[in-house]
């Protein structure tokens, strides 16, 4: 008899499940590998919409990050000369900053004294009030600062379980965490008619109804928003704030995607800044904010960058939190340059500024051009409502499935909408994520898809998929 | 009133300790600061002898590790052909296995599909039996890779804990670890008077005792030793795994010091090799192994390589371990380069080979001489008894202190291994860490040192303690 059993394994884990890897996407893999055997398809390629993976996709990298990381790996390119003086003089800083003067020792467990300052510098600049370094966390992306978070409010005591109020459709990285942790989601729907909008009425509903069931102590916000692409206005932040202030919530507020704002009107303001000027009381919520090098202009989604910052934290839960993260290990010192690199990039007159300027404005506006077009090429899909893509990279289109196709699924097993992702992965090769996996409406489909391929494929895909749903209503009406 | 406080946050926190970043680590790091501010000291620089960081004591880097991660991060280094033909043949491969040929896209969750081929083979290199890729995955460091193992036995379920037999000496983070996810550490001891050999009485001692309290499901296995330096023979391998099949108990080898062997006639055996070789029954007992790339030659720490190996699990419970680990967010891919360098080095012939194999040897030769001195020098001190360093990167020494000393800590309110270590750090600048953050025979006093500093200031040290000993000791006696 084996000694670990699924029967005897973490009932966490069991229960535990994530979308964004999930049998669709699975399955997406599995096609690869046969079409490298020479299987017949009716595509050449998979087409990986499902993830948020900006250089997969073929965006290109920021010439000044990698020169950078080049230089660090192996310093004798920083003597030798050939890259800019200031992405050698950045080296020479950076490296002055690690123990030994090498990337190869360990990190500090909350990161570089040195990057921490800068971030917190970045953060004063941003929201234009004062930061503090010591409230600053670099970790090895935002999935791992956001893990040792939410373990705060893991339930290893006895009695109830704490509850943590989440947008619905969420990223399901959220959910995932919560099963591992032992934590309740007290979901709140986002409202669709209005572009994703979050309703205070339905925050109270939520609120009030999970109450009975666990201790709902804190509220999850993603802005710009995953999988919804939606940008939160300043006012509904606003009520938001003074939603959370009432009920004594501790904001958590996923902020990875805050370079990513498309729409015309529309800016990113962090919860903390809103917070901090609508001043006392509200000023005082206890909160905390993830942000993330893989997603923005940058995108080095492989280099593992992220960081916290905390606000109003209680000193001796910080310190707990802290002696935490430095028991867990240490992040790795190369995403840590690559933050060094986004806090602080090349200031105009420096001899990288110009080629660095060219090459982030270029990957924006490509980003906004895909995000407008991604959207109006859905809705102008008979069946389809998409919401306009404010900012982030994704787009979550709401799909009208008529009753046989409910029905279909239904016989093969399936929820309606991920039934409709596998026959629009077997058919055409595309992968995108059930709407399921993120949580919708009752009654209601969609799926996630991410605005990332390049332009001139983006409009064959688009162009694909209206054809595959022309031909699946034909198939189920 | 705050919404998280002190009483209300994860009680698996609150209790969670690690000595490693424990308050006489933190007290070296005010001491710096002091330094930096000019306030005197007996000494001129704090010598942070408490953690493994073979590069922050001055190891060089292995140039064929650092020149692949130049090219691979600016990969026009490739093309203009001034790094060996081998450096960037390997990497282009390496690039070729990313999603988008870029290190800037994430990774596959267990790891690259043709990195996770080649630590197989080397596996099957070392061991002489054959190893299967799809049972390795990679993480971002090895304490990633455990931490996801031991969730596994996480208690959130009711009933009784699971309990997991752990050597005593033990390095603390599995102590922290297990406080996180609510698992009971059963000690045993190891035995000091026999190099820190694995007595069987003391296992089956252990075991009776514990299964009272908690279902002893896994055993424990760190070698070569953390911190007692020790490299358990093949012999005593081959007895601690009848034992688990006997009991029917989970074995995590901890092995990330494999290549870190120094004493005469000391070899380093893998669990897996010897179990697989000792046949039926033995060969099917679930094992899990960890390997890193923070020790060994490289010394890479701060790039954040390892992986896991697993051995004999049952395919549904692999299943959920690997559905966790994909949600759980990706690997750096920098850290999975490292890990393709280790595990399949330059060969001979190839232009990188001399270069690799000198740095190589040195390193280890070097290690090896420092080893030998500091256990020697340590043996040599009045009231010091030093077990012979085999292998790993640390000693722990015992030491006798008089009851002058143990009245004088317990009016400090320290224990008096703590009290012994906070008098070496504040008078000589020496940052060790206290034995009992480790664990110890009730009434044994001992610290853990690596053996890291350069040779030279090696001596200097080990002369330091032997006075500040002589001192300490004419001041108690």
């Amino acid at each position: 008899m084996a000694s670990m059993t699924i029967q005897n394994l973490s009932p966490n884990i069991l229960q535990m499940e994530y979308a964004i890897q999930g049998p669709v996407v699975a399955r997406a893999g599995e096609i690869e590998e046969e079409l490298k055997k020479g299987v017949k398809k009716p595509f050449k390629n998979v087409i990986r919409a499902n993830i948020g993976d900006a250089q997969a996709m073929g965006q290109p990298p920021i010439t000044f990050i990698r020169q950078m990381i080049a230089c660090i790996a192996y310093p004798k390119l920083i003597e030798e000369g050939n890259f800019p003086e200031d992405v050698r003089k950045r080296a020479k800083e950076f490296l002055q900053g690690c123990s030994g003067g090498t990337i190869g020792s360990y990190s500090i467990p909350h990161g570089l004294g040195h990057i921490r300052r800068r971030v917190a510098e970045y953060i004063e600049l941003r929201d234009g009030v004062p930061a503090d370094w010591k409230n600053v966390y670099l970790s090895a992306g935002a999935t791992v600062a956001i893990q040792y978070c939410l373990q705060l409010f893991s339930d290893r005591s006895n009695g109830r379980k704490n509850g943590i109020l989440t947008p619905v459709p969420t990223y399901p990285f959220y959910s995932a965490c919560y099963s591992i942790f032992g934590i309740n989601l007290v979901g709140y729907y986002l409202d669709e008619d209005s572009n994703w909008d979050t309703k205070i009425e339905e925050l109270e509903r939520s609120l009030v109804e999970a109450q009975n069931t666990c201790n709902v102590r804190a509220l999850l916000v993603i802005n710009p928003g995953n999988p919804t692409g939606q940008v939160l206005s300043r006012k509904n932040i606003e009520e938001i704030i003074k939603f959370a202030y009432k009920h004594n919530l501790f904001i958590i507020a996923d902020e990875v995607s805050q370079d990513n704002v498309y729409s015309g009107g529309k800016r990113f303001y962090s919860f903390r800044k809103v917070m901090i000027e609508l001043g006392a009381p509200y000023s005082s919520i206890e909160l905390v904010s993830f942000t993330s090098v893989s997603k923005g202009y940058m995108g080095e989604s492989g280099l593992r960058g992220g960081w916290l910052e905390l606000n109003n934290i209680q000193p001796d839960v910080q310190a707990q939190l802290f002696k935490y993260i430095s028991a867990m290990g240490t992040p790795n010192v190369i995403g840590q340059a690559v933050i060094d690199c986004v806090v602080k990039p090349p200031s105009p007159g420096e001899p990288s500024y110009d080629l660095w300027l060219r090459e982030k404005t270029a990957v924006l506006e490509s980003l906004n051009a895909r995000a407008r077009l991604v959207s109006e090429s859905l809705n102008a899909i008979e069946g389809y409502k998409c919401n306009v893509v404010q900012g982030a990279l994704y787009a979550f289109p709401r799909i009208n499935l008529p009753p046989k196709a409910v029905a279909a699924a239904e016989e093969a097993n399936q929820l309606p909408d991920v039934f409709y992702a596998y026959r629009l992965l077997e058919e055409t090769g595309i992968c995108v994520v059930p709407g399921s996996g993120f949580g919708q409406v009752p009654g209601t489909y969609h799926y996630r898809t991410t605005i990332l391929p390049e332009y001139d494929q983006l409009r064959t895909i688009l162009e694909t998929i209206r054809t595959f749903h022309q031909r699946f209503i034909a198939q189920y009406t």
